[in-house]
């Protein structure tokens, strides 16, 4: 397999680490999206959407969505939930991250850390994705309050979703203090056999 | 099962489309996000995220995720496809609605038709997110230009997701005038047995 893969983001190391986790063996294909080689007339033929990750199976088949990446290992390697409730709750998780957690957690991390100099309307945008941000990450602790992952009391999919930019939100001016619960998960993540970090290259 | 649902919004009529084909009962109750309704303690016990759909299972358990909810109900109902690879697929173009269409198609939509007037913010980001939205479906047009529908040839989950907003993409001023093949599958979606309309409760 052939990972289109750029390192800082989250949405691509968790692929990485999930293949990490499997122990699966893939080439790693650097795509520098601050050079645009995300939309080059070849990555666009892999993805017309223009993002990393896009995972390309043996067969030369090319999938695309972080998180759609994660579930088609998963399903492959038996390693998601056994009832049809904790797979929809691990969606529910999943499509949570994707929605209200990575444009804020991400995009704040983003502005601040891969690019040199924020634009006047990413200036004034920040304040609000880092509150939303924080609101998501106010979720999370709820929710872990009374458990150790996010579905079904073991560690899985959507806790590697979750964990890919929370643990590095930081970078991104929300800071983790606030939130005991979240960082105790993400010492429980970082524990797990075959863990990698993010900046860690194969 | 119990649907708090918002008659105008695209993503619970993800929900009530699919229940309808598949010929479920279910009661609807109204949720007015428009007075916050989704934002009351009651709500918030049932979803954390203050977001409708929410659909509440025979026996109490409540799932959040436009999605997600679709997930699990062609998973209990036997209308998921059957290689992963075709799941992954239709996971890709579900998350590509969430993260790439929705907030920008579904976001003008409720800027222009759902409030009385839009703030300055909302007037300056506008034309933005409604040149998101038309690349969103661009992207769908050439998708489809050698395929009927997203998936395998078949009428799935993915066209779902995607008919949600998509077809009522001029109401906030994205025109579908220079989309034909998104049109021709927009009629295909329309006449599929079981089919209502967004303006449809039950």
């Amino acid at each position: 397999m052939i990972l289109y893969d750029f390192l800082p983001s989250g949405n691509c190391y968790k692929i990485r680490l999930l293949l990490a986790r499997l122990g699966l063996r893939y080439t790693r294909r650097d795509v520098d999206i601050l050079k645009r080689e995300s939309r080059t007339p070849e990555f666009l033929a892999l993805n017309p959407n223009g993002r990393v990750p896009v995972l390309v199976l043996d067969d030369g088949t090319a999938l695309a969505e972080s998180n759609a990446i994660l579930w088609y290992l998963a399903d492959t390697n038996s390693l998601l939930p056994d009832s049809p409730l904790d797979r929809a709750r691990t969606l529910q998780w999943m499509f949570f991250e994707q929605y209200s957690h990575e444009p804020n957690v991400a995009v704040a991390r983003f502005w601040l850390t891969e690019q040199p100099e924020m634009t006047e309307d990413q200036r004034r945008a920040l304040p609000n994705r880092q509150q939303q941000g924080r609101d998501a990450i106010g979720l999370m602790e709820r929710h872990l309050a009374d458990q150790p992952f996010f579905v079904g009391d073991r560690f899985g999919l959507a806790d590697i979703a979750l964990f890919a930019y929370t643990h590095v939100a930081p970078e991104g001016g929300i800071e983790l203090d606030p939130f005991p619960h979240v960082r105790a998960w993400i010492d429980r993540v970082a524990a797990q056999p075959g863990h990698v970090a993010i900046t860690d290259a194969p």
